[in-house]
């Protein structure tokens, strides 16, 4: 296995890309202490909502509210989505450490998701970091689909790194390499890392990665083996694409951190801490839902003997 | 990354590691059924049962009736898991191609779940490898909690290859290193595996994944990586274990499938006539089972374009 580096940074990203397909509206007080408890927990980042339209997601109608309502630690970058150039005002309005903008890699699913032709968002996606740029707000941006589109199938890793490296260009200060619908693979993840790396600091670099067939954690590892550094995940693996109904959403971040701990990689965050949190997200999102690491226990988290065993072997 | 074989083999273990634990009796001809469909992927070993005693696992008690009554392809390895020598007889009388022999790499373990000390089960296999000889049969050994013990934590991987090596020498044909409760991690099987493959050879060594804490795919990478090319799995993941309630059992066959074959390794395995068969698995453990490959479908089953993109985009 190809060694990465020993300090790895985790972004948080359930408040907003998890809790935004949420069926049950969280209460804004509710996602407020929320983000509050995750400020405890060691993050580098922690996406708090999404400064769109209110109509398009209403889930995150109160990101205002949210984003002035939350204890802010200054060791932690407070960033949210930003779809749009009224987005950006109303986010500027209230303060945010960094920008989130997020176009598709394929055209098909810019044009679903988003709405728009690609060369629409390209656009757009310029104009915001223009005027982040004058703000001095660092802008990073998510590339959908990087590693496969549910609508068109594989993309060429070319076409993935020459978006990056426009944007990088025009200001980016990071690019998010995001496997949508959970269609990467290891070596395909260690090509597109490779490439990128060749051309982008691995530092400006992130991999956000989704479970769907499993393969989340794999993928970390061969990301992590190529250099990359900075990894989204959502608390209780919340999340998830609409293209693939039942389908499981972003890597869990209480196993990603596991994982990574327990190869002494150091993520900077509290396990246990957060596996608290984690134990609470049913109340939060008002549904049942299951952390197979909370729910075995991390590793080293031994059981007694049997009791039977002691009198078995007395003889 | 580091790249592993271009060719691997999978045992398929369902039938016996996962049925055994099925809370429902699973009919003998239902059982018959399944392997026969199972024997159709290109699976290199199946592991149809155990000859233990039917007082301790009262769902495998059909054993014989169900090896004298599967379809045997001659391109597959039918094995089964042999307790003690009065198992070995009954196999014997109905013929299987291998042995599995099970011990745990420690004592709590090996007491709780064997009933007996390390070294009287030691000696069971022992036993049970000098019989095998004179009759021929291959016979592998199974090391239970090699990557960590549920009661005692760690396990120091010298005390794994000591045992390892012993029953080689005592004429084993095989080794199979199993993640009996999930505790396994990248780097830890990377180094168990070398430590291994330096006094074995890699033909000899099985990886026995759980997928308890998420990490089963990951800990396969790692595996193959060091030159292993022989994995044990599960269909729909199906198997776990008692002393970690609700917690996941083994890596599932169509995810581990699935993930090598997108790296275009040859797996010989027929994804898509697996998948058929785990759909019906629910009906064959009369319980609700889900298979996020089976819900998500394999990386490239492409979504059709929503329908109102042509119309929206039509001006």
């Amino acid at each position: 296995m190809k060694i990465g580096a020993d300090n790895i940074e985790i972004n948080e990203v359930a408040p907003r890309d998890g809790l935004q397909i949420e069926p049950q509206l969280v209460p804004t007080a509710d996602k407020i202490a929320f983000i509050d408890q995750l400020s405890t927990c060691g993050f580098r980042r922690i996406e708090v909502t999404s400064f769109t339209s209110p109509r398009a997601i209403p889930a995150l109608a109160d990101a205002q509210e949210v984003m002035q309502g939350i204890r802010r630690d200054p060791d932690v970058i407070y960033t949210a989505l930003i779809p749009n150039l009224k987005g950006l005002e109303r986010a500027l309005a209230v303060g945010i450490d960094e920008c989130n903008i997020v176009m598709s890699c394929s055209e098909t699913h810019n044009r679903a998701n988003l709405r728009m032709t690609r060369a629409q968002s390209k656009q757009q996606l310029l104009d915001i970091i223009e005027q982040a740029q004058a703000h001095n707000l660092p802008c990073n941006v998510s590339l959908s689909t990087a590693f496969g589109c549910p609508f068109e199938g594989d993309i060429a890793p070319e076409q993935v790194l020459a978006l990056s490296q426009e944007f990088m260009a025009a200001g980016a200060t990071g690019i998010t390499l995001c496997d949508t619908t959970g269609m990467a693979y290891p070596t395909q993840v260690t090509q597109l890392c490779a490439q990128h790396i060749a051309h982008i600091p691995a530092s400006a670099l992130t991999l956000h990665l989704h479970n769907t067939r499993g393969m989340a954690l794999a993928n970390a590892l061969a990301g992590w083996g190529e250099g990359i550094t900075r990894f989204d995940a959502a608390a209780g693996g919340l999340g998830g694409c609409p293209y693939a109904p039942g389908a499981s959403g972003n890597v869990s971040t209480e196993e990603l951190v596991h994982m990574f701990e327990c190869m002494w990689i150091n993520t900077g965050v509290n396990l246990n801490r957060l596996l608290d949190i984690v134990k609470d997200l049913p109340a939060l999102v008002q549904r049942p839902l299951s952390s197979p690491l909370l729910t075995a226990g991390t590793r080293l988290q031994t059981h007694p003997a049997p009791a039977w065993l002691a009198e078995h072997f007395a003889a």
